[in-house]
């Protein structure tokens, strides 16, 4: 059997889409994490069923945690449920998936859209990093082998875009403007960066990552890749990231994707 | 006499450090526009007092106009303001300076700071550009030369920062963590280069200018830059710059900084 990809993760937004394709190559995977936490915004709601039915396949792995990461109330509270859950070990790996995406040119695009749209994608992240910072520190310091990086140590995932790309914006601008999107993401590779910067003295890795154009409710049906493509391809990308790689930006097959 | 820089220009958050001086320097140059609008949120309040005796002395040419760049119905009122001002002509420029910094390192940071810097620097910029596009649009419509780009014909001016590259975040994040500063200007960067995408077809250059480390309020005494010899370079720039400026970040002595 394969070592454990990680003993600990956190997955953000995993009711649908990328999120709950993550939760669920994660159980199914011969080198499964012992707990996976399911973050998601209504546990109860009738969008969060087929998360519920997985957890329940696999209440052994998986803690489903009401996780809304617009709330800093709610974020408090799932770190402290999950710090129980853990029961005085570290949490190895978050992943922070939840995000929204208001599409919208210049004239669609109001204050409101803005400030929504990086809410959700640029603070959410922050806060979720801020608290549970001391439950990666944990999971850093406890590891047998504490002069690497890796996520089976302990580490971020910021779920990012090549949208987010600055570099690349003319390619792809006029096909989808998306100016709160665009503008929110390239904010959470500066937060992701800063992250790597501020971490790197607790051994814990920061990047963020691109799951590609994937068919998603996000995504939409003309989307290149299924969820499930996506997912391996970032699996890969997640158990072999070192040191080098936090403070980068990678696509799903490991490619780096300019600032 | 050299020919004029601009015939307009609108200059934001203009009562005091670089936005001052830049009215100040723009009002003084052999080549002054015709017509300085200086934006700025209270302008009847003791901030104000230095711009107000400033614009008193140069009656013909600095209009004092009321923004709160945080406030759609200011932008709006604003916008109407300066259209009737112009009287049938376009503007040229808008120098997007207002701006805010909270520092702070992740434990100082909350979700109200990030969301705060985020709308005065970012949404900000966003509603003026949406704003007063038409404004813009029509200068560039009048130009005689409606090949180029330039200030002369129609120009976006962004004040950024060198914390806003990512890039270079590891050089200076120690120093400076800034989370809501920083992340904001990122942003800042990404909103430069869409609209600089979207308003080619206009005719309209859209760039970001870093000022240098400049002693104001927000720099401190200890920055190695006059505001003086800081807009002096600046001035430059705005002069200089053409279409292959259109989307990048450069500093006050015209050197590209890599996003």
């Amino acid at each position: 059997m394969a070592s454990r990809i990680c003993d600990s993760v956190l997955v953000t937004g995993s009711n649908r889409g990328i999120g709950l394709e993550l939760v669920h190559q994660l159980v199914n995977s011969p080198s499964s994490p012992l707990q996976i936490f399911a973050g998601c915004r209504d546990p109860n709601g009738p969008k969060a069923q087929e998360l519920q039915e997985l957890a329940q396949k696999h209440q052994d792995v998986i803690t489903v945690v009401q996780l809304d990461t617009d709330s800093v109330t709610s974020i408090t509270e799932a770190s402290k449920l999950v710090e129980a859950r853990l029961n005085g070990r570290g949490l190895n790996v978050i992943i922070n998936n939840a995000g929204v995406n208001i599409p919208g040119s210049l004239a669609e695009t109001g204050k409101q859209e803005m400030v929504d749209v990086y809410t959700t994608n640029v603070v959410g992240p922050m806060l979720i990093a801020k608290n549970f910072h001391p439950l990666l520190c944990k999971a850093a310091a406890q590891f047998p082998h504490q002069t690497s990086m890796s996520c089976s140590r302990s580490a971020i995932i910021n779920v990012s875009t090549l949208l987010s790309s600055i570099t690349r914006c003319p390619e792809n601008f006029s096909r989808s403007p998306m100016y709160p999107y665009r503008v929110s993401k390239a904010a959470l590779n500066m937060l992701t960066r800063c992250l790597a910067e501020d971490f790197k003295k607790d051994g814990i890795l920061v990047m963020a990552l691109h799951p590609g154009w994937v068919q998603t409710e996000m995504g939409g049906p003309q989307a290149y890749l299924t969820t499930a493509e996506s997912i391996s391809g970032m699996m890969k990308v997640i158990t072999s990231i070192t040191e080098k790689d936090s403070g980068t930006l990678l696509d799903w097959e490991g490619n780096n994707i300019p600032w």
